[in-house]
């Protein structure tokens, strides 16, 4: 029998530090075997303009994101507070997705595409790096779906979406 | 002579999609043989809370961010609305850094630590992958320094920091 310790404050400090480290909000979507898959992301990050590089962490042991990991070509959807609902539902397991009441297609490509208020970015998978029991994966953006009229953004922190404007900017 | 050509679309709708897209603020900070660096990043992303993984990007072909990309470890600090001076000197190439009248120390391992408003969590480096011309950098936290109080969170979004509180709740 064997008995790990750890100091066991060191995951909750590190729970509430990241608790409390706001974040953009996505939704990344893939085409799989069992059909199209989707989870809200907070982890989707920007890594450079020229290539169009983003970078984005997966838990993927198992469910749709487990079905993410292994695709070849992924869509990020960059969500607006008009995409609230949507956020919560790919937020949430065992929730229905891609149901007719739900506003999508799929790209000439394949990859399922969310009809939301922001920009949405066809990417190719580039790298998938081992991270404990995560997954780091690197992506080349190959296609960009341009708003017409962008809405307002939308973060998550301490479990709560808020949204930013002219109200939330910082005096100094 | 090779003439590389590019859709000159892709890359500036990707910098209009990030641009939109908010972030959390962060400075990383790591020695080097020319003494303590540090930049202000926006990639910061919790990776997975047990074991305590963290990961970000750097540009690494010069300057601090290249000293950072060879460090063993780094000090990542989460920044607050107080923090704000610090995330302009850091972001901004030539200013003096670890001066006199800033207010740091050396953490006993060596890292420098800044004293701001947010958490600090000393990492090592478990991986860096390259994309493109940059490096995505998977990380294990190793100890975390808690503030007294944590100030209110900051984000950047469109070259404005903002800040987040009751004022911000998206509504429904």
């Amino acid at each position: 029998m064997t008995v790990e310790l750890q100091a066991p404050s060191l995951t909750s400090d590190f729970k509430a530090a990241f608790g409390g480290h706001p974040a953009g909000v996505s939704i990344i979507t893939a085409d799989s075997v069992t059909g199209p898959v989707g989870i809200t992301a907070s982890s989707v990050a920007s890594v450079s303009a020229e290539p169009p590089l983003l970078a984005f962490s997966l838990a993927a042991s198992s469910g749709s994101a487990a079905a993410i990991a292994v695709a070849d070509s992924v869509v990020v959807h960059l969500l607006t507070t008009g995409d609230l609902e949507l956020a919560r539902t790919f937020a949430t397991s065992g929730t229905e997705r891609f149901t007719g009441s739900m506003v999508w297609t799929r790209l000439k490509t394949g990859e399922p595409l969310l009809m939301h208020g922001g920009y949405a970015l066809r990417c190719k998978i580039l790298s998938r790096t081992p991270a404990g029991g995560s997954l780091l994966l690197a992506a080349e953006v190959e296609e960009i779906i341009v708003p017409d009229a962008a809405g307002e953004p939308m973060v998550y922190h301490s479990r709560t979406f808020h949204w930013l404007g002219k109200h939330s900017v910082l005096p100094g």
